[in-house]
């Protein structure tokens, strides 16, 4: 039987660390169950947020497993595992569907482009899988832009339930567009939330992204899929300045474990270097956002 | 005597065109009109958004003239002249002083970086001018990094008042840095105002941007200028969704025409080609934004 | 009647300048001489190699009806008339044909993908044109990735005749399958002749460069094409020291001119700034490279 | 006792793949015995020729102990490092030093730029190393600019005999900045080999590249440095036409790997996917240079 990913918040996870950039494994614990008390219907080890580029394989075999151990039934569990190689990265694939992850999620190799290559590095990675795929179409991060069709065009030869996180602006229009050349996709957006209205709008099935403040997303897409269009866009506009500066380019990581590890969630707030950290102006800044945000942030 | 630019809102203008594409001078006098009621301090003709790389040089003195003639003492009146011969810009730079411009934008030339050459360049565009000149820093279309230094570096060789438009983010600390390193530079924000209360913060002297609802910038900059910080946040967060859903690469220019062209500000929202143009579900998203804004726009 | 290339050399030209940045255009025509001496078929005014982007509207047409009348019947004279907007590049391309030109040469807009936009981009300059146009594809200036499927669809939207200056790398294997594709199309290398002979191999109809010593590439096309597929190599390798030199990115310009000027082409080697010039290191490597071909340059 | 490199040649290795893609270390030690027969002085691992990032990290452990303990004194082996964490890059410099590593080499972290974050990345892994580090200066492949200012500012901070491998085009002008800035740096130059004649000229210790026929390279640079400079130059224009074939974007890997086994220097070609395979206008082409090669290649 093969699983599919539930519509709703699947939160992008960071990677706590020690004070000395190890990881920090209690932490990994209490942030995934702060994702289960916000409201969070799964959860994505070791994307960007995740730092996932700045682990061992080891490490990242560790995150892995100690989040499938610990979120037990309370979160679906997918994983990214994005490599330059085909071959490890279908064999990520497998160890990850043997482990217990409900999916996988995948971007184009940095240096690929759309075509027949591209097509064969997935075709490959969904060889023997049973379960979904998550195509990531991020092109600040990969660097590769994939044109709608070429995307639609990978579904047939994806294992079932297969999944769109679309993250190349502007994601709502994309979205629609994908949606129309094929609507079996089932389509998440991520980029910090920042257009998360206008991605339900187009059909997303919900939030698959970092954004701190999870009980935000949560509120956002349960408002959005309940008929509660006024009460998700209010709850939208209330995130929306915290959303845009945390997704400032070069803050968005450091940024973001701060504010997990003022709410508790995590013990510290670092990230593993050479990566920018907020001056004392982010800070304050950041202060004030979360201030003038109800409920915010404990002092 | 030389000029300074006031503090407040610099709007950057559209550049009007008929439907088949030719330059639409009625819609210009109608539309800085627009600006001058709207509450604007001056204007920038000629920047991004005034597609300035699509015209002729002939296109560009009727703009340039243009503006300077109808917007006579209402508005100050700036103009983008970036080129990628520093002789074409300082010749561009002698002729718009000549003509009026109260200060020149010159965004370093695709392909350079920043170190001696390009210091050269701005020194001998400053070469014989009394006006100030406006340092645009925006890789996302220059496609040049300036690190905070090297834009500090180029005040002593600038005329007077000279300003930086700062949109390399996150702009806001970038701005606390280069206000440390040079105090005397004036600083405005760009980047559609998606960070534009931040920037505030950080000692911008207001917005030079053109997000189209103009009355929200004026409205931010002199709330937070007369000590109204809770009112600048409040007037941020309600023009933020439609701050970002403007601001999404790609869809800018074409939707901001839109708007200008729903409030009677332009006759058309003609795009030169080749550019994207908003489908049908941006347009509808883009009527759903302005329902929601208080007083936005009439139907 | 509509014109045609002839196959073999149509050289790229640099455009002189005066000591002070401004047109030499004395040197223009004894540049044209030159490059008549050297055997070329024909010549391609303002294209990188001529500064294209660091001249006014007026310069270049100054440039272009000097070359016009000074090449007489001697040469082909094309034009390079690459514009962000469509509508200007089509009013420069029947500008262009009126004034005499051969052929225009046409980039895709920066910014632009290959897509339909970029090919109506295509379709509505080559509207109400007779003579072909030349396709530059060339992404390390353009930085626009054109699929050779997609430059093999614009042929029947294009005028007869009309031509792919294909400088993606490997250059020899697109040619190959390009005209695999469509092979009405006629196709010239470019990027200096550092794959030229390979080039020549897979179909190219010559040279489309500005490498300073013409003489080898006519020689090495000449060769080629009456069979003497040796002969071409011999002067191929002969030449590829310089070349390679040459085509380093960030000197290119600059050394070719300081060659023409040693060679008596042009009276100064000013290159318009801000833009690298050689150093003393440089200009000693070029004198041991020319010393060492034969009847290379005078001293 | 520290080490340093031998001036001369290090040659980059290929890492050979059975035909499933999997590590065939039996052309590993065949691929040592063919670089100390063609008279190498070193050999680097794990470079991009050596397609590390498409290796797993046990993979990588493999290759790198299969070199140390095949090479035993024949080369002096280096390894390639790079990783996106300063914690992780630091702990595989220690690993490789223990492991009998000559030297380690590093390229500056996708994303990362020049300036104080960059030094701190190489003043940690530095830290408690006391052979020397390689610093790869290669845009092409890291994305990251550096100036030759902020290069020659790493040497105090790195360990005794520390290298760049220069890599930033033109290569011979940045060699001879570098080394008056900072003449106790040993550098090398790379690229393929296609400027080695003027790299030498400029003050290279050598070449670090994986041009297939090792016994040009090794022939340039022994030339050169007895002396013998019209030899050097004889060689180098004999070589260049491969060269300059092989270092096409796009196609290097996988023509070297096909060199390698036409001489028995390695079993397959093989090339983990995704990457471009030669098609048969490459292959031919390949034919072609080879056979003009004196003693080039068995048939």
């Amino acid at each position: 039987m093969t699983s599919a990913l539930k519509p709703g918040v699947h939160c992008i996870s960071a990677t706590p660390f020690l004070p000395d950039e190890s990881l920090d494994e209690a932490s990994l614990k209490t942030l995934l169950d702060y994702l289960v008390g916000g409201g969070c219907d799964g959860v994505v080890m070791l994307g960007v947020l995740g730092e996932a580029d700045r682990l061992t394989d080891e490490e990242r075999d560790r995150v892995l497993h100690g989040a499938l151990d610990h979120a037990d039934e309370r979160l679906q569990v997918s994983v990214g595992i994005t490599h330059s190689s085909t071959l490890v990265t279908a064999a990520r694939a497998r160890a990850a569907e043997r482990a217990g992850a409900v999916s996988v999620m995948v971007s184009p190799p940095p240096g690929s482009a759309a075509g027949p290559a591209l097509t064969d590095h997935f075709k490959r990675i969904a060889g023997g899988l049973a379960n979904p795929v998550i195509v990531q179409d991020h092109p600040a991060s990969s660097g590769v832009k994939m044109p709608v069709e070429f995307i639609a065009s990978l579904y047939d030869l994806l294992p079932p339930n297969s999944i769109v996180k679309l993250e190349d602006p502007p994601t709502a229009n994309k979205m629609s567009k994908l949606l129309e050349l094929q609507p079996d996709f089932q389509v998440f957006g991520g980029l910090g939330g920042v257009s998360l209205y206008h991605e339900l709008a187009a059909g997303s099935a919900g939030a698959m992204t970092g954004f701190a403040l999870v009980e935000f997303l949560v509120g956002i897409v349960s408002s959005y899929q309940t008929g509660d269009i006024d009460g998700a866009f209010q709850k939208y506009e209330e995130a929306l300045p915290l959303m845009v500066f945390e997704a400032q380019p070069g803050a968005g990581v450091a940024l973001r474990k701060e504010i997990l590890r003022r709410r508790g969630a995590i013990a510290h707030a670092t990230v593993r270097q050479p990566a920018p950290k907020p001056d004392a102006f982010s800070l304050d800044a950041l202060d004030q956002l979360l201030a003038r945000i109800p409920d915010g942030v404990p002092a």
